[in-house]
C-alpha cells in the first residue's frame, strides 16, 4: 500500500551520504502522503548501506506507527509535528558539518550573497535552544514546536523559508517533497560554509543589498521566475 | 550545423562537477564560434547528469536563441555581452566555494604567491555590487557591463586577466576556448583557497615582489615562455 | 586459534583509511579477547593495502608477543596498559586531522552541541604532555598511564568517556569491541571539526546547557534509551 | 637504457594526483640514478592522465637533456642543482594547498606535535623569497641555490630535514628515492594543515618539548629505532 511512499523516502535517504551530509546514521529523511496523513521515515540507527525501501517505517501525523517492523527514527515526533502544522511533503534532519557549526554557535546565517538569495530573502534563522521544561518533557515533539514558534515569532513563512537551525543542535529542512528537502539540506550546507569563509576573510562583510536579494529570489521563485525549464 | 560547438560546450560543462566547482546546477559554461557570432550554452536548471551535447542551446551575441528546444541558462545575457565586447572563445560562471567567499567579502584576492603569478600579474579584481538601477533593469545583461566597466576602470586587459569576482555574487572566467575558461575557474578556486589560508596564517602577509610576479608570468605567458611543450 | 580475533582486528584497521582517519600508516587498531588476555594489533609500518588478517600480531596484556611473524605496532604497549587496567574490547590510535589539532593546541574539546552530547556528557579531555621522565622511560607504556592518570584526576569513567586526546600527540579511543572503537574515532574527528568551526564563527560560543546534555546522552545511553533497534 | 629509472619517476609522479597534492600539472617528481649522474623527470605541462614511462625525460646533474623527445619540467634546473650538491635519490615539487599557504605567509611551520616530530626535529624551514638578481638571472637554477643556502645558514642537514618551503612560492621535498620524496610531500601537507588548525584553535599554542621531539624522531630514525619491520 505504501510502496511508492517508501521508495521515495528510501531514495531520498540514500542521497544524504552521497552528498556528504551524514556520518554513520546521523540524519534522516521522511516523505509524506498528505492525502493519507502518513509519512515514511528512516528506521532508527540503521546504517545507510543496510537500508531498503521495505525497511522504511510508516507513521501518522500524530507520531503513531502505522506500518513497519522496525522502530522509526528517534526524531520521528519532530517530523510528525511539522507535518501536522505545515503543509509540506518532505523533511530532512542532518548534522552536516558547517550548518551544525552555525547552530552550535547560535547564530543566524547572514545573507552574504546571491547563492543565499537564490533560496531565501532573509538570514537563515537559528531557533534558540529549548527551555529545560521542553527538553525534559517530550523532547522530539517539543523540538517541532520550537521550530514552529521560531517561525511565528519571526513572522516567517515555512513555504518561503524551507530551512532552520535549532540552536546547539543541528539543521532541519523541508520542501514540497522529500527530494526538495534533501536539495535544501545540501544548499544550506554550502551556504553555511561560504558564510563562514566570508566572515573569516572580512569580519566586516556587509549583508546583501535589498535590490539584489529581491532580484535573485524572484529569478527562481517569483511569478516571473525564469530559472529552469 | 552546430554539432562541434555543442560538443565543446557539453564537454566543458561536464568538467565542472568533476573538478568540484559546482553543487547541483549552480554553474554554466559556454563555447563560442566567433566566425558565426554564436555560442552554445548549458540549458537552465538541467542537472549535469542529464546533459547531452544535443541539449546545449545556441544563442547569438545579442542573446537571441538561434537553435535548441530548451531555455538557455539564466545567465545567458551576461555571456552574450562579454562575447559581444571581448574577443574570447569560452566563458564559465560558477559559485565555487572559496572564490564565491571572496566575492561575498567584496575583496580583491591579493597576489600572495607564484601560483597566482603563473596566471595573473595583479590581484584578482572584485567588481563592486551593481547599482539598484542596474539590478532592477536587465540584470544579467547589466552584470556583463559591470564586469566590462570594472576592467575599464582598473585599466585591465581581458586578454591578460581571464577571471573576475562579481561582488556579493560569484566568479566569472573566460579564455580562448571553453576548456581554457574551465581551467581558469579551477585555478581561481585554488588561488582563492590558498589566499584565504595565507591571510589566516599571517594577517600581515605581504604581496609578491614585482620581480617574482614578472618572472612567473613570463615563464608561462611571455614571448620567451618556456612552460609546456 | 586467534583467527576470529585477527579478522576482527584486520577489518577494523581497514575502516581507518575508508573513513579518512589515517595518512599512510599513521594509525592502528587492536581487538582484545579478554577471556584469553590477548589482543590482535596491526603490524608496525605496514601499509593498509598490504594488510591481511594473517599479518595481525597477537600480544598479551603485558605487551609480550604471543604469536605472529611481524613486529607489532610501535604503540603496542599503550594498548597493553589500557587493556590491563580497563575492561575494554578494542582500542584505536590515529593522527586524524582535527582531533590531532586540538591535541596539539592542548585544549579539551568543549561540548558545544548535541552531536557531542550524543556520545559524551563532558568536554573531551586532553591529557597534558608527559613529563620528561615518563618520555625518556618506557614511552609507549607511560603513554597508557598518562591516559589512565588523566581519567583518575578528572574522575572520569572509561566506560562512559571512550575517547581522549594526548597533549601534543593525538587521539586514542576505545569501546566494547574494535568496531565501536573505530566508530568513536570517526565521531571524535567530526566533533573536533565542528567545535573548531563553532569557535571560529563565535569566539564566545557557550557550552551546551545541562538539560540538553542529559537528554541527548540518555537518548542513546541511559536505561530508557530509545535510539536504534 | 633508462627504463627502470623512467618507470620509477613515472610511478612516483602518478602518486601526486592520487594523494591530492596537485591541480592540473602543478607539480613534478624526479628520480635519480646517482651512478650515472642522471635523473628522470616529468615533461613540462603534460597532464598526469597523459603520462607514460616513455614520456619521462632524462637529464644530467648540470641540467642538460640526455634523452627524451619532450621538454622537461620547467623546474628541471632546481632539481639538477639539488642532485649536484646533495646526495639524494628523488625530488618532488608541488603547490599543495596548506604547505603553499605557509610558504606564501613566509612562515616556518612550528613543530606542534608528534606527527611533525616523527619526521623532523625542527620547525620546517621557509627559505626567504629570492633577491631580484637571483630571480632575473637563471631563476630555476637559483631556486636550487636558495634552498641550499637556507640550509647552510640554518646549519641544517638535507639528510635529516627532507623538506623546505620556498617563500612566496611552494614546497620542495626529497629523499633516498622518488617514492620517499613523494611520501615526504604528503606528510608535509598533513603537518601544514594540522599546524594551521592548531594555531587557529590556540593562538598561543606552544612548541613541542625537547624530550618529546627527541623521543619521536628516534623512534623512527635513531640507531635504536623501532618503527616498521
Amino acid at each position: 500500500m505504501y510502496r511508492t511512499l517508501k521508495k521515495e523516502a528510501y531514495e531520498a535517504n540514500m542521497q544524504l551520504p552521497k552528498l556528504g551530509l551524514v556520518l554513520f546514521t546521523f540524519g534522516n529523511v521522511s516523505a509524506a502522503d498528505r492525502s493519507l496523513n502518513v509519512f515514511a521515515i528512516k528506521p532508527s540507527g540503521v546504517p545507510y548501506e543496510d537500508l531498503s525501501p521495505e525497511k522504511m517505517v510508516i507513521v501518522d501525523f500524530d507520531g503513531n506507527k502505522v506500518e513497519g517492523s522496525l522502530r522509526p527514527s528517534s526524531d520521528t515526533l519532530t517530523h510528525a509535528v511539522l507535518y501536522k502544522h505545515w503543509d509540506v511533503g518532505g523533511i530532512v534532519h542532518t548534522h552536516s558539518t558547517y550548518a551544525t557549526a552555525w547552530a552550535q554557535a547560535q547564530r543566524d546565517i547572514p545573507i552574504f550573497g546571491t547563492t543565499h538569495a537564490d533560496h531565501n530573502t532573509i538570514d537563515i534563522p537559528c531557533a534558540p535552544p529549548m527551555s529545560d521544561e521542553m527538553i525534559q518533557g517530550d523532547y522530539e515533539y517539543q523540538t517541532g514546536f520550537q521550530i514552529i514558534n521560531c517561525f511565528k515569532q519571526k513572522a516567517l513563512s515555512y513555504a518561503e523559508v524551507e530551512m532552520v537551525l535549532v540552536g546547539n543542535h543541528a539543521p532541519f529542512t523541508w520542501g514540497k517533497d522529500a527530494n526538495k528537502a534533501v536539495y535544501n539540506s545540501a544548499v544550506l550546507e554550502s551556504i553555511a560554509q561560504m558564510a563562514y569563509l566570508t566572515q573569516s576573510i572580512n569580519a566586516d562583510a556587509s549583508r546583501l543589498k535589498d535590490a539584489l536579494i529581491k532580484k535573485h529570489y524572484e529569478r527562481k521563485h517569483g511569478p516571473q521566475s525564469y530559472y529552469g525549464q
